[in-house]
């Protein structure tokens, strides 16, 4: 596999290796490998080295560069040192969570890969034709550096089918549970690794549950609820949480996740959230702490636009329900929605609320979900912590 | 003061004020009010009541909102009861801290006034002509309201010339020393209300010190170090930290901070932080943990290009020392530098490093320095956590 296979780039596909960004899109590939996926040597028109990628033939996204240093061989013991270097930058947050990333793609040096801790378990993504090839490699990595009793592959996204790989859900070692309990900072729930959101649970928002959980008070509301994760941090402080989510079943897991950390002030409350709150708005209703956390509303650039009113319009009304000196996390999860437009859409709400709001935070991706600067595709998280003044 | 004095402003004048800025530009005042200075009636052009101003006669900014209800009169009890909210926002710095701002001007809704406090002592800075004429109910009001030994007016800044106001520093009650102690989340430094940059210190530093004081380690590097409280902050558990400094006199207090502390691990340095990064990369020396923390290097638009140049040179010298998994701590406070520019800005440094980094943190204005949304004046400091991954 790592044999004299070689993808020449153009000249602009050289620029953007050099530039520190991974990806070499199918038009800039001037001389496609004769393997069919795998690692290959990539190399400038003029033959300069310019080190070592995935391969993937069918993709949009031909080549995903791992190792810029042409010398250095992708062998066994590439994925063994990789792996383990992604692994160690994880070790400040075993103390306060059995639950995190291990490895964030192209964050991590290891483009098209996923890898997510639940307890001993390990849930992989292999999202590339070149990384396909090299899961028994990765697999046999990841059990002796982490001594995980099971590996599940979470093969199921949509980006499986641009790489002409099939969608599946399968155990690759070993026994993954149905259900594993999540321990965060104090707070416990479920995650489902084998049909549960993303892969299990939505690990990349631990830290800013944490955030406004330590600062929760008062009357306090969870705007699209789900599972209840930032309801739970937020009941630890504040008197009452409306745990608010238009799906019965997922109010029933907030229901099931109140009892089983003990806590009896979390009240389920089934609504559209843009429906809900302006009806409160109109009954007068405040509240001291609100959280919004919408699902991606912009999934593709075309729908940044509408996702845009979306955002707006329900951060308006969050804005609205705030008493005085209250406090409102909110955050986007859209990649196609950039930091400087999560801003100008948050500036335009504060705008048409008619109040004032300081910036208190303003949140990226974990420790766990490295953003690299340079390389947008590798950050999709933004969160910002405003506080009514008046 | 508070009598039948009107400002009408024009219809541009008036949008601004209803989209939440409160500052309204000479050219947008259609109708100037007979009062020398203070506090005015605003109207827009067809009557319509916008609130209550501070007036300046002299100044560009001509008026600051400071209230929009017009029901609500501008008296002693208004200054009080606004006061008294600024400050009750600060009591969660006082476990931590004996040393932090009261009173964010317009980020308070107090336009150019600014109160820090020192331990038992305040520093005020009254920066229009429509606050100075309430001095001495602003006095009266902080010290029921803080209990306060002395008040000292550091009415020194540039923006007073621009008031008609005169630059002078007084004291105003009581007495406040030439040296205070402050205790910041465990350690101690010495800010000079009389003389001191700002009111006496960085105060606005203070989170983003601890922040990479929690995570420092290794060799550790403090550029444009000053008087070392970030260097002081290193020290905790970095194994040595060079405080790097053009200015022998600083790095003097320096070395008597790190006394006063007990900490035997701070190395002052006297040089060019551009001149002496360069030179200790051609060395081969890194570092495990670095803050780049320079003076604002664009004080006016006209400067923004050539800041940008030495924000970016800055920065990049510092990414190539950083030793693999190293940190840098990195902040701008040019108000013309905004947050976008700043991300761009580091953006191309990184491009040139050659190096991956992860964006870790990205940092604003602590709780005491409100930066409004819509209010852009408000703010000015942006920082940036960053990992080198590789």
């Amino acid at each position: 596999m790592v044999g004299g296979e070689v993808a020449v780039v153009s000249r602009r596909g050289a620029e953007r290796l050099r530039g520190g960004h991974p990806w070499v899109f199918r038009s800039d590939v001037e001389r496609v490998p004769e393997l069919p996926a795998g690692v290959v040597r990539v190399e400038a028109a003029n033959g300069a080295p310019l080190g070592w990628a995935l391969w993937s033939p069918r993709s949009e996204i031909s080549l995903r560069r791992m190792e810029a240093n042409p010398e250095r061989v992708i062998d066994e013991g590439w994925w063994y040192d990789t792996l383990r270097t992604a692994i160690a930058r994880r070790a400040p947050l075993a103390a306060e969570a059995n639950a995190y990333r291990l490895v964030h793609g192209e964050g991590d040096g290891l483009p098209s890969l996923v890898v997510d801790k639940y307890g001993d378990a390990l849930v992989v993504q292999l999202l590339s034709a070149g990384v396909d090839v090299w899961t028994e490699t990765i697999v046999r990595a990841l059990r002796e550096l982490t001594g995980c009793t099971g590996i599940l592959a979470r093969n199921d996204p949509a980006a499986r089918d641009r790489e002409g790989l099939p969608r599946e859900v399968k155990l690759l070692f070993g026994d993954v549970p149905r259900t594993v309990e999540v321990l965060e900072h104090g707070v416990r729930y479920i995650a489902a690794p084998w049909d549960g959101q993303k892969t299990g649970a939505f690990l990349d928002q631990r830290e800013n549950r944490v955030l406004i959980g330590g600062l929760a008070r008062g009357k306090a509301l969870d705007c699209f609820a789900y599972h209840g994760s930032f309801a739970l941090h937020l009941a630890k402080r504040a008197d009452h949480v409306c745990a608010l989510d238009v799906s019965a079943p997922a109010l029933a897991r907030v229901h099931e996740h109140a009892e089983r950390n003990g806590l009896t002030n979390i009240e389920p409350v089934e609504g559209d959230a843009f429906d809900v709150l302006r009806a409160w708005h109109k009954e007068g209703r405040t509240f001291d702490t609100i959280v919004v956390d919408p699902p991606a509303f912009a999934k593709t650039r075309g729908a940044l636009d509408g996702a845009l009113r979306g955002y707006k319009d329900i951060n308006l009304q969050a804005m609205k329900l705030l008493a005085p000196g209250g406090l409102l996390f909110t955050a986007s999860c859209s990649f196609h929605l950039s930091r400087g437009l999560f801003f100008e859409m948050l500036s335009e709400a504060v705008a048409d609320s008619g109040r004032r709001f300081a910036l208190r935070a303003f949140t990226g991706q974990p420790l766990d979900h490295p953003e690299l600067i340079n390389v947008p595709e590798t950050g999709y998280l933004k969160g910002a912590l405003l506080e009514a003044m008046g």
